[in-house]
Formats: structure tokens, sequence, C-alpha cells
């Protein structure tokens, strides 16, 4: 069978690990073609990577690569208008999360998407791929919990990256949308509905810089569901122990924690600071495999015909309810969806 | 020094706890006297504890014993008129939680406090006995997190008590009031400023006998406090593992978790179900060491003069605050306090 | 029903907490006496506890204190000589661990106690009565891992009294019959059956002093049962994070685990340490409740004329165990019993 | 740079998931030959991996396949001479452990490596590679423990495999060489000192049918080096919770333990049975990852002109030893090396 030819566009810090996967750790897929403004992240993929195709516009991929499929880990203001071309194109896509960061930008791809619909669309929803969440989901689909009827979940980086993401602020969605959008996610996984109403609340408890810039540094939002569910889901940009993303599902017969200590690996150590373990550093770390298995599942599906279970209205859901929550931080307002 | 006698009034379930640990596991103490209208619970106290003196009648045993400080373990009802009384006595009082069940009843017993301000008067918020909660406070206390601006707080109870809490519904406070109070009461203390306002949501996901009474199974609420802190405080009455209080606190520099897995002990089995440890069954057995510490400090404060640190103001607090809540989850609006 | 009147011997550190037990904690007992050659300790007993009757020499309490039972935390040299006087006397005896320090001593115990069978006797030891020992034998008994058939159990405790034992070591047994008495007592306790065989190495490889004194301050040791049951009985004084006691308990169905990691509450604190938990300080500390329990079932087994589950065969193994271990290890073989 | 051309013999369970690997998951490999005696396995490279060359002889492959290195899975009876023949030819290459299955094998390898002293030569102890086991390592090189002086590490296998097991202890090499092997490997790795005496003990506690055999289904072995320190090597058959390694340091400043409860992933589950895991099911779901990275070392070390920091001596020691605690266990006396 032949080799799924790939070009990828976006070869920030995200984007390298996105190509070193696809070139090395996807069997069936084929690195052919990378794209970047920068000339360095060219040249880091011709080297390091061996991409024999560098284009400096992603037009000119398009127009002149021999591709099956584009991989789109760009800035999310270009997703959209990436994804809109490269779906017209014939290509199969893979975007980076947000889909979009407009609800048109959302609805524009949602109907190319039914337009394209034999080529293979898929969002990165990493933490669905990671092979706790996953094994999450099967435990529920089985019934070991009952009825799921609230979820938490809650994403925290390392404090040490906030004055990073002061400058990103500026032109990303702020910590609803670029945080939360992975619990909103999977909340509407695990749940099977639809999110109603949100609230949120927060501030800037560390770093005041957010509150200048009308953002927070930490974040609640309190969410309920069509069929009655709730769900909260937390953000922070402060933890000090390490990346932490977990999330708790609660049922009519049980519970299931997924990530609750996020330990980096099996390691204890026992000494005068007590007994304790190191925790992973960033969402990279943790969500390693997630990474690599979503690679597999996007050439997979375009090998097999088969669908992704993520769909774009996954992606417009989540863009949606990620503003919600802002308007509702920012009105201190309950709003509705 | 001469040993504190105690009247106790209520001996049922966790009254009988509570005449055992003063009859018993107290230094200083003497348990003289016992109040209740069930006689098979008063000759219980005579045979199993040697409580010399028996009484139907609250007003009689006021009347009548020689006592120094009475502990009301009564039914909620009746806790301020017996607060209000044994404090216009002279004695000093112990009550159970809630320490009124309206507005007015509280506000009417922080008034008796001051004028009776050398009785000691001592509100049974028995997590802050706790060891684990305890140490928590004090870590807290010495800066190992930083400012708290976020508490996590919980109450689950087992599934299999829920039919039995559908009749205690009918005349106590509901899942808020009856539940979260403790919860409330945590993060108040931890946090150190006044809740302002709460958003509270729930269904009877489990149990639809609770929606009938207008109640509710499980519950989450958030709320927002002067400081700009928040709090987020559930309650279940569906947890199928055992009882499962826990709380988080988090700081500017780090996070404090109590409780996270209710291990009932320091076993762990390991066999063809997993990797396993069995969990507590209820709050008792898992404030068992609180309850005792409680009545100790109790009788300490009032031998040594000492008045405790836990207020009338912070008994209105509670119930002011589930009260709020539950008007919350009725109205399905944010309630500003 | 009468109170048991207790003569206690032996006001050291340990002493102290079982004198503060039994005069306050445990039901139905009363501290009457107290004997210690150290004046300051006999004030504590008398301010603190409220003791009447001191004594400086154990016959004078023998001789005239009006009490049941003695209670014996002095010096180990002294157990066997103040265990068979007071069961001469007639009187109910507890004593610590280790019950005699040579085996003549231990078989004139076990021989007096056969004339002396309508008197309680029970040795301290006190594992056998902390919540998670007794749940993991009733686990075991109700054969939730099927047949025992391997035992490890390890006792280490804190660095920094390492050089206060060193001390300790020239008059007491070493560290096999001060320090494994207790695993020994437990592996012997789980598995049903006698040891027959062991092999015990080690080294001094923090605190050199301990090998100029023929001790160690790490020790393992491989011991066979009678049955076929194998064991490994380890020892530390070097313990960093705390006193680790733990012991883990394989049989044909599954494994029980007790206290591998030896926490000191329900807290965990998440900072730029990682995630960790403060362990228990000392024995004392993580046996609290054992102790306690052990003196409540003594007096127990007096007011209901119940024998204790422990014998003085067990006092009789636990030190014959201790010394061929001690063998094992300064002649580097293995050592049959 | 040119890929590195692999040949594989051996296409087991354990092969095909090397094959695997090569095929798809190691940078700069090439999996260019497979061998084995068994069709339907070469119909499976070829079909599965797209292998182009396949033999049914290993001497075939040497001599025909245009290769740089090999891979050899087969049966431990097999790898000292195709080791050999492999080396003699030029080719670099991995085998999977036991190097050999006598100390003459063995030496013969040794010498060989010494006069092949530029083919890279690796050898299967694939616990070295896992991230956890890594990860302490370098804690362990950075003084966090201080000194190591102990070490406890044990093999435990599903009890539903042991039936599988009586066939192989026929040819195999039995408890000690068969799973003890990686554990000697560790000890040795993590004291960097050699064992010089060990006394084994065991028994055929759940399956009779291992003593028959001469075998046991659960093993302890007390080990002494050279330098001192202690190691304590474990096996058991009869595991029910999962496959569960680990390994515990002791050092003269803290411990480190790797892996003491066999998660399966991130995931815990509260109901009926209580807070609980799942675990692993087998070796390879627990060390998937060491069998990724153990082929990309090879490869790297390949390209780079590197040598593995495992050595030729380190599979001869891991033989020996395990031979000695088999003596050691059936003559139940201590073994000298």
């Amino acid at each position: 069978m032949e080799k799924i030819r790939i070009g990828i566009v976006g070869l920030g810090r995200l984007g390298k690990r996105h190509a070193y996967n696809l070139a090395n750790l996807v069997p069936g897929a084929n690195l052919d073609a990378a794209c970047s403004p920068v000339q360095a992240e060219l040249d880091w993929a011709e080297t390091e990577l061996g991409v024999p195709h560098l284009f400096t516009s992603f037009d000119h991929m398009l127009a002149h690569a021999d591709i099956d499929a584009v991989w789109i880990a760009s800035s999310s203001v270009y997703h959209s208008a990436q994804v809109l071309a490269a779906l017209d194109r014939g290509l199969h896509v893979f975007v980076e999360k947000p889909m979009g960061v407009t609800p048109d930008e959302c609805d524009a791809i949602e109907c190319a998407a039914v337009t394209h619909s034999r080529q293979v669309f898929l969002i990165g929803f990493v933490r669905r791929f990671d092979p706790s969440y996953k094994y999450a989901k099967e435990l529920l689909d089985k019934g070991v919990i009952g009825t799921p009827f609230l979820v938490r979940s809650q994403t925290c980086d390392l404090d040490e990256y906030a004055e990073f993401q002061l400058e990103f602020v500026k032109t990303g969605g702020g910590i609803f949308l670029d945080m939360n959008v992975h619990d909103i996610d999977l909340a509407r996984w695990f749940i099977g509905s639809e999110i109603k109403e949100v609230h949120a609340v927060g501030g800037s408890y560390v770093h005041p810089g957010f509150a200048e810039l009308g953002d927070a540094d930490n974040t609640v939002c309190l969410a309920t569901f069509e069929n009655g569910a709730m769900a909260v889901l937390s953000a922070s940009r402060t933890a000090f122990h390490g990346h932490d993303t977990h999330t708790e599902i609660v049922g009519s017969k049980g519970i299931l924690k997924i990530g609750t200590t996020p330990r980096k690996n099996r390691v204890e150590i026992f000494d005068v600071a007590g007994a304790r373990t190191d925790c992973v550093r960033d969402f990279y770390e943790r969500f390693e495999e997630g990474f690599i298995a979503e690679a597999r599942e996007f050439v997979a599906c375009i090998r097999s015909g088969r669908r992704p279970e993520i769909m774009p209205r996954d992606g417009t859901a989540a863009t949606r309810i990620g503003m919600a929550m802002t308007e509702s931080f920012r009105k201190g307002a309950i709003i509705k969806l």
C-alpha cells in the first residue's frame, strides 16, 4: 500500500514535534513537504527530518507539493483559511485546535467538511488519543460507572510559562479558549450532550498582568448540559508542581479519575522532603503518546477510508463554548448558549 | 483540678458517639447527665457509660443536674432554643452543626454569646479538629502554598444511605444545609474572607425521590469571596466507594489536598480486581479522631479559660450561605449575600 | 463494674505514653500507682496524671499498692524479673517487648504463665493492635489472598535517632532483637507456622559506629518456616523520610500491603518539590492508635475473663529468632532453630 | 545519512514486537530481512511489515541478505551461536537476554566482542531503557539518595501464564535464569559492584507442577556484593493483579522506588470495590517504551559510532549469577561466586 504523503504547515515548538512524529513514528506516512515563514525552521526540517520539499508559503505548498494531506500546526488565526483551502484542493486535513477562532470560521469549516465528506478531516483534540483518557472512555462505554452526570476537568500550566503567556494572550483567545478548549471537548465527549449554560469566574491572583489584558491566571466555570448533567471546567497558569491536566467523571454507579497526580513516571523518592514524585513539565510531555496516536489515527483513517470519531461540530462547540465562558467571566453573569 | 461535669442532650446515632467519647476519652471530663425522650437511649447511657443522672426533658436537666456544661446533639430544630437556655443558665455550651436553622436563630445565638462571653461556646465543625485538616491549616499558615485563592471541597455519602436521607430531607434543611455546611466552614476558614455570591446547580441523577422533595442527590456550587477568591462546593448522596469528603486549597505557591482518596486505613489489596484500597464508610469513621479532639478542645477551653477559635458568626455564616445555595439551586440564578 | 487498678513501672519516653493512655483513654482502668527510680518522672505522674501512689522501687509497689495489674515499661533487662514477681503476687501483667532478653528468661515466664493461667498476661506486640494490621489479618482470615506463603516486613527508624541508638546498642540487644522483634512476630502471626532457619546480612553503611559495636545500621534476613513459607525481615536505622514500618503478605490468591508509604496523614502537597506527602516521624506517631488499643484490650481481657490472643510463646519465639538472626549476621552463615 | 539495514531472527510473540518496532518506530532503521522456521511468521512479516527478504535459515540470511546488523530474538539456546556467527561476519548485533545459557557460551561471546570491538553489540536488558528506570539511574548518579547499599527487585508474572510456563521451564533455564536475569542486571547496574554470594529459597506454593520439574513458582534470593552492599531478588509466577516488576534502591540519603504499583495507566476507578487501579498485564505492556528505546539506541549507536553502556560482561554476570541462584535453591546452601 502506498504511503500517505503529508505536507505540514507550522514548525513552531509544537509543529516541530508533529513533524518529527510524522517523519519517524507513523507507519504509512511520508512527511514530504513542510511550510514555514521562518527559514531556520525549514532548514531544521530538511536537515533533521530529511523533508524533501520546503515552502515559505502555504499556497505554494498546496499548488506545487505532490501531497495527499496537510497537517496544520500554524497560528490559530490561520487555521480556518488553511483548512478551507486544503479541503477545496481535495486534500485530507488535520488541524490543531482551535479549529477556528470565531463561530463564522467554524461554520464555514463545518459546511466545507460536508461538501468534502470523502476527505478525512481531523481536529487535534489530543486528549481523546491519550491512553488513559481512551481507557476511561472505554470503561464508561462498558457501563462501569453507570450514567455519567458530572465532569470535572482542569488544565494547569507551570507558573514559569506564565510570563511567556502574557505575550501570547494578546493575540490568542485568552485562558478559556486557549486552555479549556480540551476540557470542553472532554466534557462533551464523556457526557454525550451539549452544554447549554456557563458561568465562569476567575482572577489574576499571581500575575496582575493578565487582568490588565482582560484575562485571568486562574478560572473556574460551572456548566450545565441539555440533558441535565453538570461540568466544572477549570484552568490555571500558576501550577508549581508541573503541568496538571486531570479529569473526573462521576456516574450513577461510580467515578473515574484520570491523571489526578501528574506523575512524571513510575519513580518515587523518599528523602528528607517526605515521600514524593516528580511531575510532568508541560502538555507535550504529558500527551506525547497522544500526539503520536492522533497522527497514526489520521493516517489510518486515510488509508482505510474510515471517518474519525471527532467531527467538525466538536470543533465548533469548543470555540462557541470557550467564547461564552469568556463572556460570562467578563460580565459576571450566567450565559446561555 | 476539678473535672468538668457535662450533661448531654440527644442520644441518637451521633449523640451516642459523643456520649461515649465524653465518658471515656476526654481527660478532665465527667459525663454526669444525659437527656433523651427515648427511654432505651437513657438505659444505654446508664448501663454502658454509667451516667448517673438521666432526664427525659432538657429543661429538667438544666434545672436539676449539677453540671458545668451542656453538649447539644439533639435534632437541628431544637439547637437554638437549647443553646439559648443553657447560656442563660450560665453553662458552657457545645452545639452540633447547624448552630441554628434560620438566620434569626443564628442572630439570637450570636447576641447571647456576646452577653455570656465568659462561657465557652463551641460549634461542632468537626473537620477543623481532624488531624489532616488541622495539618493543612498549619501548612497554610506557615505560607507553604502562599496566598490561597481557590478552595474545592466536597462531601459525599454512600449511596446506600440515600433512601434513609429521603426521610430526613423532609425535616432537615436539604443537601446544601445538611451536607455542605462543613465545606462552607472550611472554605471560609482557609480563605479568611466572606462569601459574597453563590451559584448552585444540581439534580436527582440516581434517586428521583429527592427531586420530588425539591432537593437533589448531587450538587455543585460556585462561590466567590469578598477578597476575590473562589470556591467550588459539591455534595453527593450517591458515592459507591465510601464516604468521600475531600478538599483542595490552591494558593499562589502551591496546592494542598486533603483526603483525595478516602482510604479506610493503610492496607492495599492486590488481586484480580487490580490494586485497590477499601474506603471509610461514613463520616463518623472518617472523623472519629476529630470528634474526640473537639470534645477535648471544649473541655480544655473550659478548664483553661481559653476561647475556641470557632466563633458564633461562623455558625451563622454557614447557615446563611447554605440557605443562599438552596435558593440559587431552586431559582437557577446567582444569589448575592 | 469496678475499675481495674493498675500500677505502671517505667516512665521513660514510651512509659510516659503508656501512663497517659492508661490514665485518660482506657475505659475501665484506673492508673493507681507508678514506679520509677527517677523523681522527676514520678512528679510528672502525680502532677500531670494525678496518679495517687508513687514508688521508687518495684518491690515496694508490689508490696504496698492496692492494684489488680502491673504494666511493665521498664528497661528490657528488668522485664523478666518483674513479670515473674508480679505473676507470683497474683497480678495481671502487661509487659513491653521483649518479654525477656534470654531464652532462659523466656522459658521461666512461659512456665509461670501456665501456673498463673487465670491471670491475664499480655506482651506489647503493638502492631497486632494497629487498625491497619488488624484489618489485614481479618482479610487474611477471610481468605481474600488465599494461603499466605511469603511475608516481607521491615522496620526503619529516622536517621537522626541513630546517634542516640549508638548508646542504646551497648546495653540493648542490637538491631535484630531491638527492631525486628515486631517483624518476627508479624511474620509468625500471618504465616501461622514457626521459623526454622534464618540467614541475616547487613552492614554499617551510614554510621560506622555500629560496626565497631558488632552491630549494623541496615540489615536483611531471609527466613524459612516449617510449613515451607518464606519471610524477608529488614531493619534500618537510616531512613530520612520518616519512621517506615511496612509489611507485605503474599498469598496464593493475592497480596496485602500494609503501610507501604508511611503517610503522616491525609494531606498531599503539590509545589516546586513535586507531589509529596509528609511521613510519620517515629514508631509512636505511627502506632499511637495501637498503643491505646493494646491497653484497652488488656483491661477488657481482665474485666471479661478473656485470654489475649498473644501468648507467652510468642514472646519466646521473638527473642529466640532475634538471637538466631544476630548469630547468623555475625557468623555469615545460615542458622537453624 | 544511510539507513541501517537490519535482519531479524525469531518472530515469536516477542520477536513480532521487535520486528514491528524496527519496521515502524525506529528512525534510521530499515527492517530488510527476517528469518524464522515458521512460514506463517514470515508471511506476517511480509504482509504486515513489508519486509522484502525472508529466510528460513539464519545462515542463509547471513550469507545472502544485504544487511548491516542482526537482531536476535530466537530461542535462548540459539543465541550464542547466532551472535558469534553474526559478529564473525562483521555485523552489528542485538541479542535478547540471556546472552548465553552457559558460562562457556558467555565467555566465547565476551572474547568475540573484544575481537570485533568496532561492531555494536547490545544485550536486551530492556529495563535499562525504561523511562522510569532510566530516571531513577539519573537521580542516583546525581546523588539524590547518596551511596546505594541495598537493592530490592522483583519480577512477577500473572498466574494465568503459569501453566504455559510449565512447558517452557523444561527447556528454559528455570525461574532464576528466566525471570531474575533482569533483576540481577538492575542490581549490578545500580550498586556498581559484583555479586559475590547468593542464597535462594522458594517453593511451588500454587502450582505443584513446578516442584516436579525442580523449579519453583515463587522465590526469594538474598545476595551480597563485593563492596558490602546487599540485594533481595524475588520472582513470582503467581501474581493476580498484573505483571508486577518493581525495584527499590536504598541509599545513604534516601530511597528510590520504581513501579511499586504497576498501574496500567493514569485512570483510577472508585466504585463498590473501593478505590482501585487496573494494572499492566504482561512485561511487554509494562516495557513497551523500553523495547522501542532499546531499538533506537542500537541504531543510534551504529549510526554515531557510540558504544552501548551495556557490556558483554553484563550478560555473562547475569547468566552466572542466575545459575548460582538455581544451585543455591536446589542445595539449600549459600553459594559463593
